[in-house]
């Protein structure tokens, strides 16, 4: 296309974008209008697709890291000819595909759900890296961010990575239209100020207007020609640009314009320009994956071991067998011990540094090309993280998290290096699966069965050794439970996980000697929760007393909670968890001080058979 | 002191982090001592700080951001004359105040807890935004980070925000060791990496050996000097500094020094040199707080108002009685309504653009000098601030954090700006306060309320507009609830909160005319749970029916079991929540779609009194 075409393709996409927000009644035309142009020249221009193959391995990614310009998406998605101008005027309505912010489980074009900003740059940097150090294409990633979110450090983060790993198949194209929902940015049209930045971390840097269609082609022409750098472009662009009523001018973010008609006649009207988009090169298959035979680790009963060193190696193992499977962790893999999976397969091993925002967002990344990620780093600063976990979520990434360090077992580090909100966070995600094991062995299967599941996996390890229990050919479906000790005469059930399991047994074995019999159940599906157990569990002892390593909302108790969700009768449940803030102390002092060890345990028990609540 | 002295005291600080360690069989001495010169020069000539005192206004304030570099922290506090020989060697153990990691609810000298990396900082920031801003008093912020924590996002979203705010009482002393945890940082000692980014941010900064004590004490003179940017001291170190068997190698990090006592006497012995620390000035009182009559918005039955509304106006006349209120907002103050209160009182507003972070990180820093904070943005994007609400419950700071355009019912936008997991979040903090109003008068009492709360308090705000059920007198208690619906026949009780309050008002009358009669509760106190009120109906209509515009774990129905956790018989209980991944939709079809509306409400209470599961 020409100067002239060019051009006139923005103008459509701008009256596409205004058309459809005034369809739905609500929207981010202006701040499509101002993103128009650089959308234009890279659909015409540099962008190599095929619509009709979304998942072709030589396909160029784009990510609208400002999802809100929707509009624009979907105006060029009719440009390029993936949807008709009556699905367009769909937009945002009920049942429709095209949403207010765009999602991948609804769209096959879209690469990851954005709309929480700051998050495309570091989802474009895991595409970026599965390209470079898996994939090996020479595809490119393009993301458009809007200027507001380099206010969010993840942004700066993925700068850092992105620098760091020299992705020169990565360009951020910024769309500096200086105003944000409120009001203007820090930096307005400052570009030297975002440049610095960038160059500080190591880009390339382009400054362009951003209405100025050759500027734009040459500018996207220097990004593809850099080498060794990502590249920033910072384009100027004028927010609700084209129309003199919005343009530039404060307090009409998010809202269909006032006048569309007179907006769509003063943007020339409507046209129906059609892009043909360049397609894809030729490539080989996606990604060759070597598979072999699965040699899980071994442990005997008797012996001890954590079960973050049995994540470890079985990961190792798992990477072994599976191609597919990649690892990333927070510039901690020598205490989640995904060191060992880091030694045997380095080039599949992603080292994120204490960055958890983008540790998560590099492994939603490289699920979009269809790698198998588990990242790992302490079970608390995977709260860092939750946003991206939320988001991971409403794309629909199938990503394995793994949190190490879990509750106040391990011992003198602190409150701040316990995970005791993990559980709740993860059981609040939709379709996530949580899994919390307490043996190497169960820890090694888990870790198998993980790979194989949708959505949001995690794993919840604990820092400590504890004694086997289990025998290394003992399987553990997801959503199981083991029943450990049992009999006709239990008046209550233990419900335990992870390191709780072990507290129980002594607990139940003390007791036992006592004459009062208890059943103990091994939860180590906390999502989704084995209800047949429970439920007998109840039915037959009568109370449920619940043992966790975590704060009392949202944890394993209410896990417990989820196998009586039908209105038929709840069991009584007496709960045991952290209450207070814990301190330093050992691990044994800690187990203690929260009362979830076994003399806690054994005690309760003993409390509520005297009581007779246990029957 | 002078050049000699300093470097003795420097080797103090080492000789005692690697007792205190070696004493507790665990912790950071390797990473103490990389800093000890640095906290050597700035406690002998550079702090003004009165530990008799830690109130008092002029004093300055300290940040150990690499808390794990406990031992040092403790071992300037036993310099200073704070803590004894024979306490600092109670170090990580049970009951000790010297903690793995330093908390101010044990230490008073402690502003911050820190642990989790990435935190100091954006504290700091706060805090250097009170003296600004609010106290205007000449204190000092001084904040010792380690260099692994640079790649946190968080540290630059602080950056911004202090350069941007020319916080030239802000200086950041960067512990430049080369070694993280697990190995060699992503920069090593090139300082200038570090520099051209703290520079591409707006801060002047000053590159040194950061063990010559003489280089140290001029850049410490050269921050203090600078005036309208804040000052980043990049000081090469390295890590275990003055052990040769343990400096500046791998695998050291956070263990004792293997050979303590040999280590010790390398470093020279223990020595007992203590130091004057320079007082504070003589200043005003901290600040002074002018307080007036609390004149809240009011709202009549028959009128309609969204809570958001509600919050904005009731924060504007909250401060108007009280000088001591401040809010901060994420650059959408136009949605969540603060813009109210940044009106009237934009002397104590703080506009913290799209950093979520950092928003909760300033939050917790102005209230470490005693201001009441209210920071808000989006529900769905206070999950991006998890692990800083995680620490401000550790640190025990009392801070508001107010999050709008909760659930579904938010419509068009679709699920990325939905808050589907922030009562899961919020409930599982230690702690912490969670309310959902429903009406406007309601969230202007809850919001005064809350000002005088311990802990992290959390209000759920909603877009859209309800009718006003409550005169602009009534009062709720925290940890109360209302009955809107009852008789002596209900055959199960509605238990709702927030937008399905309404709906489930409006599904009882319509049972009402079919001869159903059910109780309604209003359960806006999420946490603590009204239990009375719950058992009673519990007990008198025998089926509690849970409707909440959120995930189903960790919600309003979790809540609801908080007055059942004592062994006591638990209620059936059914619960409605947001089962489906929502998309774009109105309002009114989102509620219906999730299955939350007042027609599912009643269709599910149909259904139980058809199977008789309710009495």
């Amino acid at each position: 296309m020409d100067t002239a075409e060019l051009t006139e393709l923005g103008q459509q996409l701008r009256v596409d974008s205004v058309r459809a927000s005034a369809a739905a009644g609500s929207g981010h035309p202006t701040s499509s209008m101002s993103a128009a142009d650089l959308m234009a020249v890279l659909l015409a221009h540099h962008l190599r697709y095929d619509f009709d193959r979304p998942a072709h391995p030589g396909n160029d990614r784009f990510v609208l890291s400002k999802g809100h310009a929707s509009p624009l998406l979907y105006s060029a998605y009719k440009a390029a000819g993936a949807v008709d101008d009556e699905e367009l005027l769909t937009f945002r309505k009920l049942g429709s595909r095209l949403e207010g912010h765009p999602t991948p489980q609804r769209l096959p074009w879209v690469e990851t759900a954005t709309g929480s900003l700051g998050q495309g740059l570091p989802v474009g940097v895991g595409i970026s890296l599965a390209g470079k150090r898996l994939d090996r294409a020479d595809y490119r990633v393009w993301v458009l961010c809007g200027d507001s979110e380099l206010a969010e450090g993840s942004v700066w983060e993925a700068a850092e990575h992105a620098g760091h790993e020299h992705l020169d198949n990565l360009t951020a194209i910024v769309d500096v239209n200086r105003l944000g929902q409120r009001g203007p940015t820090r930096h307005g049209h400052d570009l030297d100020a975002y440049a610095r930045r960038f160059q500080a971390f190591g880009w390339h840097t382009v400054e362009i207007d951003g209405h100025d269609v050759d500027a734009i082609d040459r500018a996207y022409g220097e990004a593809i020609s850099t080498k060794g750098q990502p590249t920033a472009i910072l384009a100027r662009t004028l927010k609700g640009k084209g129309v003199e009523s919005v343009q530039d001018r404060e307090g009409l973010h998010g809202k269909p314009l006032p006048h569309a008609d007179e907006a769509i006649e003063e943007l020339g009207g409507p046209r129906d320009l059609r892009v043909q988009v360049h397609a894809p090169a030729e490539t080989r298959m996606l990604h060759s994956v070597p598979t072999g035979h699965l040699d899980l680790p071994r442990w005997e009963k008797g012996e001890e071991a954590a079960t973050r060193d049995a994540y470890g190696q079985a990961l190792a193992a798992l990477g072994t067998a599976r191609g597919d499977v990649v690892a990333l962790d927070g510039e901690v893999s020598d205490s989640t011990r995904a060191e060992a999976f880091a030694k045997e397969h380095p080039d599949r091993f992603f080292e994120c540094y204490i960055a958890e925002q983008q540790l998560v967002a590099a492994a939603v990344g490289l699920a979009t090309r269809g790698w198998v990620p588990y990242a790992s780093t302490f079970a608390a600063f995977l709260t860092r993280a939750y946003d991206f976990v939320r988001m991971a979520s409403i794309s629909g990434a199938g990503i394995n998290l793994v949190g190490s360090h879990a509750g106040v077992s391990i011992g003198q580090d602190g409150p701040s290096q316990m995970g005791l909100e993990d559980l709740a966070m993860f059981r609040a995600v939709h379709g996530s699966t949580v899994l919390y094991p307490c043996d190497p062995n169960q820890t090694a299967r888990l870790v198998t069965a993980m790979a194989g599941l949708d959505g949001v996996r995690y794993l919840r390890t604990s820092r400590g050794a504890g004694p086997v229990i289990y025998g290394p050919d003992e399987e553990f479906p997801v959503g199981g439970s083991k029943v450990l000790r049992s009999s006709d005469r239990d008046r209550m059930t233990i419900v335990a996980a992870g390191v709780t399991v072990h507290e129980a047994l002594r607990a139940a074995d003390a007791l036992a000697g006592e004459g009062i019999a208890v059943r103990v159940v091994d939860l180590y599906s906390v999502k989704p929760v084995d209800r047949a157990t429970l439920r007998s569990a109840a039915e037959e002892t009568g109370l449920l007393l619940s043992v966790e390593d975590h704060h009392e909302q949202g944890g394993l108790g209410d896990a417990v909670l989820d196998a009586f969700l039908d209105g038929r009768p709840m069991p009584r449940l007496v709960r045991l968890a952290v209450r207070t803030m814990p301190g330093s102390a050992s691990p044994a002092e800690q187990l203690h001080a929260a009362g979830i060890d076994a003399e806690s345990i054994a005690a309760s028990a003993r409390l509520l058979v005297e009581q007779a609540i246990a029957p």
